[in-house]
Parts: C-alpha cells; sequence; structure tokens
C-alpha cells in the first residue's frame, strides 16, 4: 500500500468512529451497524466491513475511541492539576462539561452503554467494564491522595468513588431530559462527600 | 365476547408482559420485538399483534406492567412503614431486595431503560420519565417528613432524593457484575444522608 491509501484509510476510520460514538452514545452499541455508520458517515458499507470486520470489532473500536476522546477532553487537562483534592475537583468540573455540552451527542458513552450491557457477558462488556473501572481508580487514587495529603478527613475512597460516579451517570439521564441545574447537585453532592479534615461530625 | 374469552385474553396478556418486562430490563425496551416475545412467551406473533397493536403499544404496557410489580415489591411493603425515616430506610431494603435477587430478569427496569430513552423524545421516554419523577417524588417526600418530624437534620429534600436514586441505579450495574457487596454500599451510601438531627457538622 502507498502512503497515500495508509493515509485515507486512517482518515476514513476517524470520520466512521467520530460517527459510531455519537450513535453509540445515543442509541448504545446494539443500535450500530454498518449500514447506519455507512449512511451517516458518508462511506460505503462494504468499506466500512473491510476496515473493521464483525460488528463485535467496531463495536470495541468505538469504545476505544470514546475513551480516547473522554481522556483527551476530561482526564488529561484533570492530570495537569496538583494530586489531591483539586484533582477530584478538576475531574467533576471536567466531567460537567463533557456531559453538558455534550461531547457525545447523547451524552455520557458510559452512561447509556455500560446500562445496556450489563446484563450481557462477551468481549464488549468487558471493554466497557475495564473503562469504567479506570475511571473510579483515577477517582479513588486522588480521593486517597487527598487523604494522606491531608486535606480531607478520613474515608473509604473506593466507595467514595463509586459515589461520585453515581452522581455523575445519574446527572447525565437530568442533562439529556434538559434539566439544567443538575451541574450545581453535581457540584453539592460531591463537596458534601469531601469533608475538611478539620470539620469533623461530632 | 364470551368471559371465557376475555379471561384467556387477559392471562395471555398477563404472560406476554411477565416476559416483556424480563426481555426490557435484560435487552431495553428498543429489543422487545413481537418475534421474540412470541418466541419467549409461547404466544402467537399474530395474537401478540392484536392484543397490544404497535410496538410502541407493547413498550408502554410494558412500562406501566414493570411499574405495577415493581410498586409490589419495593413500594407498597415500605408504605405499610410509619412515614418518615423509616420508610426512606424500607423503600431502600426493599429496593436492594428487587435489584440483588432480581426481581426482573435484567436487574432494575428503569436503570435499563431510562439510560437507553433519555434522548429519545417520544411516548415511551414521557412513561420512564413519569415514573422515574414519581419514584423521586415519592422519597423527597417522605425525607421532608423525616425532617419535619424531627428525624434527621435539614437538608435539600429533591438534592437527597437524587443522590439516593443515582446510588441505587449505579448499584444496579454492579450487582450485574456480580459485586455482591454493593447491598452495604447502598446502605453506608444512604446513612451518610441522613444525618441525625442532633449530630451536625461543626
Amino acid at each position: 500500500m502507498t502512503d497515500k491509501r495508509l493515509l485515507r484509510g486512517a482518515r476514513t476510520r476517524r470520520i466512521a468512529l467520530d460517527k459510531a460514538v455519537d450513535i453509540a452514545s445515543l442509541e448504545s452499541l446494539e443500535g450500530l451497524s454498518f449500514g447506519r455508520l455507512a449512511a451517516e458517515s458518508g462511506s460505503s458499507k462494504a468499506g466500512l466491513q473491510t476496515l473493521f470486520g464483525s460488528k463485535e470489532s467496531l463495536q470495541l473500536a468505538t469504545v476505544d475511541h470514546a475513551r480516547m476522546l473522554f481522556n483527551d477532553f476530561v482526564t488529561r487537562p484533570a492530570l495537569a492539576k496538583p494530586r489531591g483534592v483539586q484533582r477530584v475537583r478538576a475531574l467533576v468540573e471536567r466531567w460537567i462539561g463533557y456531559a453538558e455540552k455534550p461531547l457525545f451527542a447523547g451524552g455520557c458513552f458510559q452512561a447509556a452503554n455500560l446500562a445496556e450491557f450489563d446484563s450481557r457477558p462477551g468481549p464488549v462488556r468487558d471493554a466497557l467494564v475495564r473503562t469504567q473501572r479506570a475511571w473510579i481508580d483515577l477517582l479513588s487514587t486522588e480521593l486517597g491522595r487527598a487523604v494522606a495529603q491531608g486535606e480531607i478527613a478520613e474515608l473509604d475512597r473506593d466507595l467514595v468513588a463509586f459515589q461520585i460516579d453515581a452522581v455523575l451517570r445519574a446527572a447525565n439521564t437530568e442533562f439529556r431530559l434538559g434539566h439544567e441545574g443538575v451541574g450545581d447537585w453535581i457540584r453539592r453532592s460531591v463537596e458534601g462527600l469531601l469533608v475538611p479534615r478539620n470539620r469533623l461530625r461530632a
């Protein structure tokens, strides 16, 4: 293959995957077919089948692409902040921007797909769960650092990471339904979980 | 129509809807087709089409049926408890039983379908949102009573109802993935939100 053909293939793939994450955030990965993707991305169905192979391979490539775009928009900017409580707050603020705007047409990719695939064992569920665990681990790690640095009181960091993620995914539903005030509900929920070290309950 | 035929129609409908809520909890209401329902409920496809009419009517009947079964299993037993904090705890305990066992093959019906339909305006989304609002309102009302009765400290009852529901829906994912300890995470999360009146933060 010439360099030109390789470049064209990479470009077609990128355009198709950008569209695929939108479709999967709106209709879930199950609603992602080669026919629909061809119609919406301007490529031929046969060309997409050659690029991606099976529907499952397309679904897995879409999960990967969504994770990469999420990391670029949410995780990476937050990792530029100091470790600990500032980074937790930055992750939450970036997430609000990601779901409110939203970055993907149907809002939070994980919220839309995890609910659909949690009862369907297989490689797609495994990929979604890996992405989910990495996100929760990131929150948990920074919560642990916030405690170690004396910024917040002792807490069960895995439980609080779960609680923060729970609020984010529920807020995604509210954003989709047009409840704009839910960004502040997220902030108040997270602040309620981050108890300052010197303000312990009696 | 004779009484016998009416009875038989009601029985066929009931059997079909019991199966429909299982399918919709596993695969979402979008995956609910007359063909699949016929195969799994032992009725003919034509008979089910005559009973329910359009796919959308079947989806709406399924939302109704799920709500009725949820109310029988979760809401009604909890309403037998005294108003306020005891009723909130009873609603949460009944919900844990509902999602852990689970009552529907795919776990929480709302969690599975709200995530799928939140970006799809129409009668099905409206029905799911009505069910969701009624549930949140019930939690919020009992939280308000708990405050009025002096059982817990002042709180934003709509926000806390949202937080409790967020934890429940996120826990549903964990139950589906086999994380059995999440029932205790729910209890600890809810108790963390119900601050006793005499134990206010400094």
